[in-house]
């Protein structure tokens, strides 16, 4: 499994001047991910066969890309077997795959991973912070928050919002503040 | 702050023979932890002067340590400044601080840490994982819960059960197993 970790590997994944947060499911030798239908990310894959997982761990990079896109300069082009692909500048690491969907259903496509290749640019230790685990839980409940205005999502995201208060440093509380912004423009009444 | 980041870094700390997770606070230059009286953590700081923070995103570890000691082989010693100290065999990485008591009140003592050495043994990549992060959620509610039997925990508990579940990977799962058993032998009726 090279790099990725058995279980949900949480990345942000790059597609053509795209990138958006994206969990890759390891359960047996194979990586998959589930593309809901249109999304940027799943026209994309469906278009080019290809994806690079980012493995990134500044919180408003996170945040961001969940709910809009990066500038055109945070997007690096890569030369992977005679296919040019797109991983964010500041990854520590990343993996290139080609995608193949496997199955499809009305809403989703499960897309099959084939690594590519795999590169560690610069690794930094990460301590173990509550307050950066629960931006990356705030973020998952406030893109679905955002489409549904469900009130059992809304006191997750203010839980994990008072744990990033509580425990995270300056660029957790920044990612937090940005998070807040979208749900407020966006969050149905 | 070194390899320390801002806000509060969860490590497992060591002290003589004695292993236990702690939250290391850093919102200025010096970084401090909070140490409740009674417990080996706080009985050894104050008796020896020293503490080790050590990095490590074994799961099972987290849990262990949380409600059991470690065997004597999981420490190693390392000579600092002239004073042996202890840390974990596997941890990635390490502080030795000097610890002194900055000021107490009848609960816990505030101790201001001072960096002796860091090393960084064994770096590796960890992939964002919900699951790691629900197992670290779920042992501070869990470690509170067996003393109080508080219920909205146990709804913290079983959120973050869950979670580990659907996004963890096997060692999560036994760190999750293991974790039940310490709640349904300790916990108040």
């Amino acid at each position: 499994m090279g790099l990725l970790g058995e279980g949900i590997n949480e990345v942000i994944a790059t597609t053509s001047g795209n990138a958006a947060p994206i969990g890759i499911i390891c359960r047996d030798a194979v990586p998959r991910m589930v593309l809901f239908r249109g999304s940027h990310t799943a026209e994309n894959v469906l278009r080019d066969g290809w994806i690079v997982a980012n493995f990134v761990y500044d919180p408003v990079v996170w945040v961001r890309t969940a709910f809009e896109d990066l500038p055109a300069e945070a997007f690096r082009t890569e030369a992977v077997d005679g296919t040019s692909v797109q991983r964010l500048v500041d990854a520590e690491a990343w993996i290139a795959f080609a995608a193949e969907v496997e199955r499809s259903t009305q809403e989703a496509h499960v897309v099959r991973l084939t690594l590519l290749r795999e590169a560690v640019e610069d690794l930094r230790l990460h301590p173990v912070n509550r307050g950066f685990a629960s931006i990356i839980d705030a973020t998952v409940h406030a893109t679905r928050y955002v489409r549904t205005g469900d009130p059992h999502l809304r006191r997750l995201i203010d839980h994990h919002a008072s744990l990033v208060r509580k425990c995270g440093g300056r660029r957790e509380w920044e990612a937090l503040d940005l998070l807040q912004g979208y749900i407020a423009k966006q969050a149905p009444e």
